[in-house]
């Protein structure tokens, strides 16, 4: 076989994986099939199993793919300086994560609840998923500490709590978009700001 | 068949919801077959399909159960008067999910995602979810409604806003207990009330 440049199994691998988003969202993860992905990827079998040898692998790197773009489009969010206020924060990453997961034919927020669902029988998949969310969490947490030192505001509660109440909201902000369609980064912000600023 | 009264009927279904959920969590919902439930249940085959003809129609009374008998905990926090001041309703709500879900040998947040991702492929279930979190939304938003008068607060952004928010801060500590294991709901009520009082 002619070797082919790092460049294109780059491409071809996104290629295989766009396959794979679109099979899981039309049949799901179980009745999706190596053969409906190959069909849907226009590749040959040989150049879909040397990329991914069992479905299982297949599944665990889409969901690495979808986690680990996000991370780098959210990342310059939870970095930014001065620290984003909380709210901003929020209408920011949900934002991201609209604009990451809406594609050609499939909605990357639906695929999501699939990959979690998987996660409660697949060990690996819960801990790439954990190690995900872990790190995520503690990027919020570092987001708000730096947030709250320019307010001057160092009394109370750890950042903790406020990055695991963070990372509900965007995760709740997923589950309600995949199952009631209606929620948009706007309304979800201007919630949170509404109680962040509560008049007496 | 000898008549069997109407409480001695809902004690059955009620078991065999208990094993099918039991199944669920081991096996996951498409692994799972009615042979394992009619096993795990202790009831003959014929017992079992006169109630659930279908796994698919077992699916959908597991989750509407679980809908149902969590509304049933839930609705006197919202309608409680006077109205609960939101870091409070979110606290006391997922304090309600925590108990009523935590069940011996497994655990009903973990099968609600099972349930979100079957609702991507099944319309009837999404429709019956779509309707409770709905109507779940908008007794949110008549919670915040008195809450805010009760306040005498009567400016700014509508209430189904703040709905919207503390619907995904709610669904989101599901999905962050059931991934990461290690999540309270005063941890996350701490964290919302940090944000709700911040100090400038």
């Amino acid at each position: 076989m002619p070797k082919i440049s790092d460049e294109k199994r780059a491409a071809r691998r996104a290629q295989i994986l766009e396959a794979a988003w679109g099979c899981f969202q039309k049949e799901g993860l179980h009745a999706t099939t190596m053969d409906d992905i190959i069909r849907a990827s226009g590749l040959s079998a040989g150049a879909v199993y040397s990329y991914f040898p069992s479905k299982d692998q297949l599944i665990m790197a889409a969901v690495t793919a979808s986690l680990s773009g996000l991370t780098s489009l959210v990342e310059p969010l939870l970095r930014a300086e001065p620290a984003l206020a909380p709210p901003e924060l929020v209408r920011r990453i949900t934002d991201t994560i609209d604009r990451f997961t809406t594609r050609d034919g499939y909605d990357l927020k639906r695929i999501a609840l699939l990959g979690w669902s998987e996660a409660q029988r697949s060990e690996p998949l819960k801990a790439t998923m954990k190690s995900f969310y872990f790190d995520f969490r503690s990027e919020l947490a570092s987001a708000v500490a730096r947030w709250r030192r320019h307010k001057s505001d160092t009394t109370g509660n750890p950042e903790s709590d406020v990055a695991a109440t963070l990372l509900s909201l965007v995760l709740g902000y997923v589950v309600q978009s995949a199952i009631l369609d209606d929620v948009e980064p706007e309304g979800v912000t201007r919630g949170l700001e509404r109680l962040t600023q509560p008049k007496g």
